[in-house]
């Protein structure tokens, strides 16, 4: 086991400002660009990560650390951004999820006590019981998965505009 | 063809201080795992990227732009930086990478006229003739790989601790 909170509140409270830094500036060509069809552009994955802030992670950290005896993870809809408001420009959205990320550490840092907390026990409604810890751990690993989605996204825009590098520059081939 | 100039730079100009938000005050934990035997961490991969950055880019758009006839670039190493002093600190690679790509850019800026240089050709040792625009793409495409690398790194360390997460989160597989 590699994880440690407190490692995983380093990335979690770098990730919003990392990519507000990024990304803000950037010309719609690199902000729209996606990898097809039913994929996500760089935009869409800041709205993914808002929705997790508002509707996913402390969410099920509250209810393993409940008294209820029901520890069922509601049904998270990993698609519902989808659905926003798109006419909110992209700093507004990047400043909204590092608002929401600041509270949620926060929240994270007086819930969880790692000495008590780390191996209790919910339910996920596809996997079974899942650990804390692993719930954290899994939070972090998300950030990470969409960053290097977001950056993937934009090199696949320069796939044939490398020319024969392409042979050297594997992300392009993903 | 989406390259343009202007938006190539917008990356390139955003490149050493997002990595410097991002890893600086990491722990020792996330800046040296890798993923495995001859494989970089983070520290490494800024340190090829200041390589690149002394040796690479800015000099095989130079020879393009010369008047010499022989304009083959000189064999690259991009392993050079593995024999580096590595007692440098991370925040000051980070420092020293920002002054470089400032420099660069601002050379790049007065080298190329878009609209006179961009298919000017050079000649690679193994791909043969390459076009000035696709050094410039792929100088993009290489920071996008080198900043997905650590993400992908930093992540697959966290490959057990998701526990069954793991089968949503394909970065971790890779």
């Amino acid at each position: 086991m590699n994880f440690n909170l407190k490692e995983a509140i380093e990335v979690l409270e770098r990730t919003p400002q990392s990519l507000s830094y990024f990304l803000t500036g950037l010309s719609e060509g690199w902000l729209r660009c996606n990898e097809g069809d039913e994929t996500w552009n760089a935009i869409e994955v800041v709205e993914h990560l808002i929705e997790g802030e508002k509707n996913n992670w402390i969410q099920r950290l509250e209810l393993i650390l409940s008294d209820g005896s029901n520890k069922t993870f509601p049904p998270y809809d990993r698609f519902a951004h989808l659905n926003n408001e798109i006419n909110v420009p992209l700093e507004e959205k990047l400043q909204e999820f590092s608002i929401l990320r600041a509270q949620n550490i926060s929240k994270l840092k007086k819930l969880v006590t790692p000495e008590q907390h780390l191996e209790l026990l919910g339910t996920h409604p596809v996997f079974g019981s899942v650990k804390l810890r692993e719930v954290i751990s899994t939070w972090v690993a998300h950030d990470l998965t969409h960053i290097a989605q977001i950056i993937r996204v934009m090199a696949k825009r320069y796939g044939t505009d490398v020319g024969p590098w392409i042979e050297y520059l594997s992300i392009l081939k993903k």
